[in-house]
């Protein structure tokens, strides 16, 4: 065996080489992980761990032993679900899950893979749903560079690029959103209709070689309820399987078409969803009593489907009301162009006008106590709009496409800081510095306000 | 006992005045319709017919008989049901109903009713939702000119300005949707928690003296599940009694406002809905199997509750999105002024952009075949999108906020001539004079457009 490093930064990848497969175990105080190598070459097997603390490790296999140093981390470390509606990073550090989608972009040729990350670098998305094999559909019918099985075996090379994106997301701070199945297949390779067998060693596969990163988080599948050779029984050993396999316990879900998961499964850490009708958010909240992440409510774009063609003004409406509804919104683009490359499928570079507004958002969020949940007993009368935020401390209230002159907010105790938001033009007025009781807050008549109101 | 006229057209109003209150029974043929009389003042007790057949009727009271002739009508006469979707005048003529509504506008000054009826003579709107009891609510404290009971007792002076009111809207082909009860009294008057022999008096007196005008639609409350002091038992009592004394059967329903009615009560011709879900229209028509009229959608206005605050866009939406779901929809306009004089409430003038937009899509309906129903399959993995028609002939697409920049149609068997209009700018292209098959269709990719494909 070869040890690559003798010290490793905390959630950093320590790895180790053998010339055949096995277990190693990984022990720090009273604590051990275990994982499993997978292959990478002929004759080429590799372990790869991620130690969530600093100190001493030792760890030992089939006949070896060994021990490296863990050091102060330079990263946040992997996500963890906060309360029953946010998220958190491993060093305590709040997360706000603002998700883009690209699902084909790593089977793409390199030059779009850089230019794909070079955009992420300017972009605020700290999310990227991604496939790991590749897609046979709608503007995504080019032959990827790589393939994940060649003679039925694992293809090294296919999963060495997505060792390389998924490294190169880490470093921009944006998580892999793993997808690990989807339906789009078509009998082109037959990917979606492998069997159990080959499904568990895939599932296996993946969780020993990208388990390691930091920034994973496992998406079951894209479309579950989409799959003509899976059944629910399928999924349910699937995220076992994951959860089992996990030593580090990454986020997991599952992501449907039209029927939900049941996002009460004990190995699902949050509902993925999608869906156009942001509003039912705090419900879903309240009988699943996990974080609810709206991975596709529509993109924006000029598609002929209805999920590929809202206005960016409809897309940045969703994310805030999915927002002030306790939720998480994702983000994705397709614009048609001739050489058929969206963002959503090949990735690319964006076009659109949404991205702009959900940083302005993100930035507002960034700088809000959470996790936020939902307060839809804020408007009782009136519940088309949304609240949430932080009981006591914290309310954002949004008005989507109303557009009231004016509104009466009732505070809790103390006194309030109050703003209005124009989502859209990006704007803050502050319109009061310490109110109390109730307050009257003026609005310009046009939809994409928000107010928020924040104790002082 | 006094006739008013010895001949009548056909669906006009027939009227007799007695000195004693009492029933008469009109005949023609085997027919036999028998109407009571009621209270217009001391001594004052009117019998009101409206014979809906040419002929020489008969009549015969206690102790009296007469006749008179019916002649040709100049009006189309009452509206029924026709399918499970649509109406219909009486003489055979399509009825598309394209309602607003103005709650309190009768129970104002006359100045300001005959300020509403001169709007509505300019407007496209076929129907009006009003109320009879004037309401206490925002916007709407005004002392009313007449109250309808004085010490207990019927005050006739406030219903005869309803029969004016009512001629008046018979005169412009304007149906009057009455609202027999409301709950926004609280507590002022009292109308809302009358007594069942009070509230089944007032029924028969309204019966009594409205059936008669073929315009008039019975709509038993408004937001039924607002009110504290009744319950559904006392809901099926009056639409049962009014059922029971109504010979012409004049349209019956009643609405909601969170809870629905139960529409498929035998005495309810078709549900009266309020919801700013447009996209259930198609589901709720399949479940009652009766027209859907979304009478309350939101309004156009600016003021701070979320039912009345809608952009001009959103309410033409609506419109197409519940039309091309195979139902029927009611506007309104609440725009605030320092006056609070609103349509919605008052009456007066509109202000808003939404009505001359549902004038030109009326004019479209109106060169249509009907009735439309839903094609909820036609769309079937763009649910979002909607589409009504007529089977084989005639199919309105719409796509709402959504913006296709191109679509394919498969089109029925035969030849159609297609049409691209946009619903808001009011214009409509020839895109195809006789495709066939599947059709593409290019679109300006932006929100608002219907694609009208009508056979050759």
């Amino acid at each position: 065996m070869q040890a690559v490093a003798s010290s490793v930064e905390q959630w950093g990848v320590f790895e180790t080489q053998f010339s055949a497969p096995g277990y190693v175990s990984f022990s720090l105080g009273n604590r051990t992980l275990t994982v499993e190598s997978f292959a990478d070459g002929p004759g080429i097997f590799r372990v790869r761990f991620m130690p969530d603390a600093i100190g001493p490790w030792t760890f030992e296999g089939d006949g070896f032993s060994g021990s490296f140093e863990v050091t102060s981390p330079t990263s946040h470390g992997p996500i963890r679900v906060q309360g029953t509606t946010g998220f958190v990073y491993a060093d305590g550090t709040p997360h706000r899950s603002i998700g883009t989608t690209c699902y084909n972009w790593v089977n793409q040729p390199d030059e779009r893979v850089a230019l794909t990350l070079a955009s992420l670098r300017d972009l605020s998305f700290n999310k990227l749903r991604m496939g790991i094999f590749p897609k046979n559909y709608e503007y995504n019918r080019d032959e990827p560079p790589t393939l994940p099985f060649v003679n039925g075996e694992i293809n090294p090379l296919h999963f060495q690029r997505f060792d390389r994106a998924i490294s190169a997301l880490a470093e921009i701070g944006v998580e892999a959103d793993l997808i690990l199945f989807h339906p789009y297949d078509f009998g082109r390779w037959g990917f979606d209709t492998m069997s159990p067998e080959a499904d568990d060693a895939y599932v296996r596969y993946c969780v020993a070689r990208f388990g390691a990163y930091r920034n994973v988080w496992w998406s079951l599948a894209n479309e579950f309820d989409l799959f003509k050779a899976k059944t629910d029984t399928d999924w349910d050993r699937m995220l076992r399987l994951v959860d089992t396999l996990d030593p580090y316990r990454h986020l997991r879900s599952i992501h449907n078409a039209e029927r939900f998961f049941d996002h009460s499964h004990p190995s699902v850490t949050h509902a993925s969803v999608q869906t156009n009708n942001l509003q039912k958010v705090a419900e879903w909240n309240a009988t699943y009593r996990k974080p609810i992440v709206i991975d596709e409510c529509g993109y924006e774009g000029d598609v002929e489907h209805s999920w590929g063609n809202l206005t960016a003004e409809e897309l940045v409406r969703r994310f805030w009301e999915g927002v002030c509804r306790g939720g998480h919104v994702g983000h994705s683009e397709t614009y048609w162009a001739p050489d058929e490359v969206m963002w959503w499928g090949r990735g690319g570079k964006l076009k659109g006008q949404s991205a702009s507004r959900i940083a302005f958002m993100k930035d507002i969020l960034d700088a809000a106590p959470g996790p936020f949940v939902p307060f839809p007993e804020y408007f009782a009368w009136d519940r088309a709009y949304a609240c949430a935020g932080v009981k006591g401390q914290y309310y954002l209230a949004y008005f989507g496409g109303y557009r009231p002159r004016f509104r009466s907010f009732s505070l809790p105790e103390g006194r309030f800081k109050v703003d209005v938001i124009d989502t859209w033009k990006m704007t803050i007025s502050r319109v009061a510095e310490s109110a109390e009781g109730s307050v009257r807050v003026e609005l310009p008549a046009r939809p994409y306000m928000a107010v928020r109101m924040e104790k002082v």
